[in-house]
């Protein structure tokens, strides 16, 4: 069978128990699954229980990420690699499901390129940050991913990646899962959240785009706000490397992985056999 | 070839980098090697800044072990798993050696009881201590391990173990090492850490007993203080499970690994081909 990937947001309010739940019943069945998760909210919360200063770097197109200096990536591959990573393994074990957990540094899983000079925007002026290691995505290990699953283990991923100079760098989970999931050529790619969806109408959670094909991501790309950018380009890379269809749903349902394939969400396909959600609009 | 298992020492003093230099030239020269790593420092280190106090246990025997409660568990798996293992990973990716950091969690690697209620000391009394999460070693999943080598990973593990309620358990590092060796039927188990090897008359760096023959082992045991108890125990259990070379050696000379297998350190071995030792002696 084809693998499925699926992605847990690591923000407040993602419940993992059922994620893990779901991802465990899924194997069970057959299927393999390869789970990338998020660390935002542990990271936030080592960080702040060791006096490191939490900071934003907003870009000059509004993009938010967090600024990863030596400090803060020392806090955010513990909380990553070592605190979420090892939680997820040790619940999936506890469900029966053979889980190996692996960060993108090991095996040269996922290997980046740091960006060593950001533009950021601090009191509506410009300035580089030259201190920051965070990466941009190049290219992810499907042979080791392959191996594992075939000897029948479930990898979980944390969102680290390997530099050019064997720098630890932080990295987007939902553009990493993109990048495992095209490797893999994976049917389904599901990106949880806290979120149910795109919304058009954010925060209404009753707006939510129920389709988007391929030919209106450019129009999804304009009604994603906030950290919902992110899902939509991560789900526009993950059809240009060939998986037809990806889901964006809620994790903070009691089923959300097997409520997102039964038709929850926001489905982002290849094909175009569904009606256009109404609200894609053509006043874009 | 057969593996080699290399456990180095998670203490204050510890040269990861020369370490990781020898493992990455082994394994250049066609030698399959698996390295585990302790912690101490890390977690010490990681738990001080975060305010979570560092408690020692003292057992009725006199050996003393970190009292790994949920709070500090959580620091635990953040320095092993996340710190210690990712910079040891990305370091020897940086020398060309394709590396795969694993925790006993993962695959199941390690399986550990959980000791629910632990005997201590404190003040000349004894108590019972319920909420520790440290585990007595089963197994090792030798599987994951030759899978792994066979395709060209040098896998380094973290010292953590997956309980029989899926907990995740803090296991001593020398022994987990032992029982990966005897399950890969390694040919050398080198055990490196900030003390030259065994000594007659600790701390005394000039009285190093060169060789244990395991006939010996009791004497050996005898001569030990602290720490290196633990090793002592470690190589025995190796030699039982048919490992038929164990050398504690030094981690801070410049090639560590090369140098004990030169024959520096205290090589404990199956057979009595050496002459024994005069300063394990009769006297005991």
């Amino acid at each position: 069978m084809t693998p499925f990937v699926i992605k847990v947001g690591g923000g407040a309010g993602v419940n993992l128990e059922t994620v893990a739940a779901d991802v465990a019943a899924l194997v069970e069945a057959g299927r393999p699954v390869v789970l990338v998760h998020g660390t935002s909210a542990a990271a936030d919360a080592l960080a702040e229980r060791a006096g490191v200063p939490v900071r934003q770097l907003v870009s000059p197109s509004g993009h938010v990420s967090r600024h990863t200096n030596p400090e803060m990536l020392e806090i955010y591959v513990a909380a990553a690699a070592g605190q979420v990573n090892k939680r997820l393994v040790a619940m999936l074990q506890g469900l029966g499901c053979n889980a190996v957990g692996l960060s993108g540094v090991d095996g040269r899983l996922l290997l980046a390129r740091r960006k060593a000079a950001i533009r950021a925007v601090e009191n509506g002026r410009q300035r580089v940050v030259r201190d920051d290691y965070t990466g941009k995505l190049l290219s992810a290990n499907g042979d080791l991913l392959r191996m594992l699953l075939a000897a029948g283990y479930t990898p979980v991923i944390a969102p680290l990646a390997l530099g050019q100079q064997a720098e630890r760098l932080n990295v987007d989970g939902d553009r990493a899962a993109a990048l495992i999931a095209g490797s893999l050529q994976a049917s389904h790619l599901i990106i949880l959240s806290n979120v149910p969806g795109l919304l058009a109408d954010f925060p209404d959670e009753a707006s939510l785009v129920s389709h988007v094909p391929r030919s209106q991501l450019d129009q999804a790309m304009n009604l994603a706000q906030g950290r919902m950018k992110k899902k939509v380009l991560a789900a526009r890379e993950a059809l240009e490397a060939g998986v037809p269809t990806v889901i964006l749903a809620d994790s903070r349902v009691p089923q959300p992985v097997q409520t997102a394939l039964a038709g929850a969400g926001t489905w982002i396909t290849e094909m175009s056999e569904f009606a256009t959600d109404a609200r894609l609009g053509s006043n874009m």
